[in-house]
């Protein structure tokens, strides 16, 4: 995207998927399962939609989301994250997370300041903060371990930092922030007159049993100066539906509100509605697809490592991270066109997800791909196939 | 909202509806219709659900929506305006109008520029307008029969016009712009180097045959500086849907694209593709709801002009003005309370549709309310009744 935000071209996302189709590649790029939901889900969804008087009706939802929704996330929070929200003013439904981080960057992030990430990050922060009029600015992850760098974070953070945008558990490394780690950057941010947006969107796919998610919301002193984004679409494997929220004190919601509610209205009353279903109860649906992901990451881990790729070890989400640094001297976005096109493995260049004139051409963030592992046995065992015969 | 953009207040229809519910008033405010949308619709949205390879998966749609929906479009562009459009190039799914209108404004407006809309307009123009930095000014429709006066939009646009917003049929005036209008209007957006979009979500309820609609697109010399947009919701009585599109050249589409994938980046499948169906074939669903629409119009029609407020004659859309002036000294708003509270009818007043500091408090503008009639035959009596009784 050019300085005011206007992207030239389709995300990353979206190329990777027309050059896997154009290859016949197995497409491990864009994160979207390619096993639906659970069918009582859909079920639910449907009877909204065609039994009148089963759920909303097929007209616009309220600004705020359906009730249902917000008292059942406001339930799941208190009882994962023993954070207690007022469904009224605290919780708000919105088109995605992607939607609840554009309208959470253009209300907080004021034009001329700077917005603070780590890298990398993804790829709506930098176009959003454009349109705001602001910069966008990286700090790295740590090398090897995927950490934030809380002294660098430090050293970036300044009184021009409008906004902070974290992602725990984080795309694309799968790095859970620990609590520790979170207070350090709330009290910076506290320092600095800064909020917070914290997207946790993968908070119900931990796949390690020693990694913890801790909600934004839950540090202490983060209530008055950070929102979290959440949404159904990867807890329920459900990513079109486009049923996201954001949370956070009441007067910062109102702010975001305010945007929001220009920016599509609302959406989904339908997906709203089962979706509250699902968070008051999975019918054992999470724990089932944590195992079915923990699997699939385990199984295409060793096949990346017997490929010569390095893999990451990720506790969470949907993505395992490949370092290509002694395999090839290719950069991430060439050896990619040369993954599609040779071994018929389509994955994500890493330097797509990085601000590319902060960082330097040979660091080590430069050399990494992504590859999704939400995908079905099928696909990750042909992927695996692929990757250890033809690279 | 303020200046940046940043709303402090829900936006009117959402403080409309819930004066109703505590005024246990009927609600004709917010404009969605009461009665759902064909039951073929909604059965194909759900069986594209539940059913695994009858519509697209339960993820993320493609960016500019699905093949089907924008084929669909431009068969039905071909057929009913003799436009012809590359479904591939040329037309974008969004979440509703809403999002079509805050990427394209967003794309188009630049910074410490002009955005020129005839008043009264959608409400969110203005919030968008001042997220891009802009500034919406209005021009009056002319009094009484609110058609664009040509004379003062050539006298406000100039250079610093980098986008003008049409709306035809015109909410809520219910004008059908006449192709000389149009070409009038891009004739000198051409001359000041604007561009034009045109929000045409009522394009299909024209309820008198002596109205014809012409899309901003079909008007000679736009193709390449004006954009149309326009949405299931109102066609099929589906607002909670939001299917939206905008149209128009591939180099224009293109812009708007690169602001609107990072808003919500793709929604609504299942609602894309269910759209798809109807467009291609509406079982006479269309000439009914538009038979309803007229006969709901001419009974509050009526009910009004009894009761002393003076409606004006809208030959399309879901809404009624009326005019105000010689029942009362109370403001537009002032009245609609009292309309909730003692007649027990919610309606919107015109001056929140406004630009208020560039209108006069005595113009005629800010003597008119708005009623919707897309509501059913119950809601139309028992809104008459109180009309016609307590008034
Ligand atoms: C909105 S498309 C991007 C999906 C995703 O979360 C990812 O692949 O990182
Ligand atoms: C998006 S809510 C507004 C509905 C509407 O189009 C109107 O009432 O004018």
């Amino acid at each position: 995207y050019d300085q005011a935000g206007h992207a030239v071209l389709p995300t990353v996302y979206e190329r990777t998927t027309a050059a896997a189709i154009s290859h016949e590649a197995v497409n491990l790029g864009q994160g979207f399962p390619d096993q639906e939901g659970p069918q009582w889900l859909l079920d639910a969804a449907a009877a909204a939609i065609t039994e009148p008087h089963t759920g909303p009706p097929n007209q616009y939802a309220p600004g705020m989301g359906l009730p249902v929704l917000r008292e059942a996330i406001a339930e799941d929070m208190l009882r994962r994250q023993g954070v207690s929200l007022d469904p009224d003013t605290s919780i708000m439904a919105t088109t995605g997370a992607t939607e609840g981080i554009a309208a959470t960057i253009l209300a907080f992030a004021t034009a001329g300041s700077q917005v603070l990430c780590f890298e990398p990050h993804y790829d709506s922060y930098g176009a959003c903060a454009a349109l705001a009029g602001a910069e966008l600015v990286g700090v790295p992850l740590t090398a090897g371990d995927f950490r934030p760098d809380l002294d660098a974070f430090a050293a970036a953070i300044s009184d021009r930092t409008s906004l902070v945008l974290l992602n725990t558990p984080h795309n694309p490394t799968g790095t859970v922030f620990t609590a520790a780690e979170l207070e350090q950057i709330v009290e910076l941010a506290h320092r600095h007159g800064a909020r917070i947006m914290c997207d946790e969107v993968y908070e119900q796919l931990i796949l390690d049993p020693e990694q913890q998610h801790r909600s934004i919301l839950s540090i202490p002193g983060a209530s008055d100066i950070a929102v979290a984004v959440s949404s159904a679409g990867k807890s329920f494997s459900v990513t079109g539906w486009k049923v996201g929220w954001v949370m956070g004190a009441p007067a910062l919601i109102n702010q975001v509100r305010g945007v929001k509610q220009f920016l599509s209205f609302s959406s989904g009353p339908a997906f709203q509605w089962a979706v509250a279903q699902g968070l008051r109860d999975d019918q054992g649906y999470l724990s089932a697809l944590r195992s079915e992901l923990a699997e699939a990451r385990n199984h295409l881990s060793t096949a990346l490592d017997e490929a010569g790729l390095r893999p990451n070890s990720p506790g969470a989400g949907y993505f395992l991270l490949a370092d290509i640094s002694e395999l090839t001297d290719l950069d991430d976005a060439a050896f990619c066109d040369l993954l599609a096109a040779q071994v018929g493995v389509a994955a994500i260049p890493v330097s797509a997800l990085i601000i590319a004139d902060q960082i330097p051409r040979n660091h080590r963030l430069r050399r990494l791909v992504r590859f999704a592992f939400c995908k079905d046995r099928h696909s990750i065992s042909e992927a695996a196939q692929r990757l250890q015969q033809r690279l």
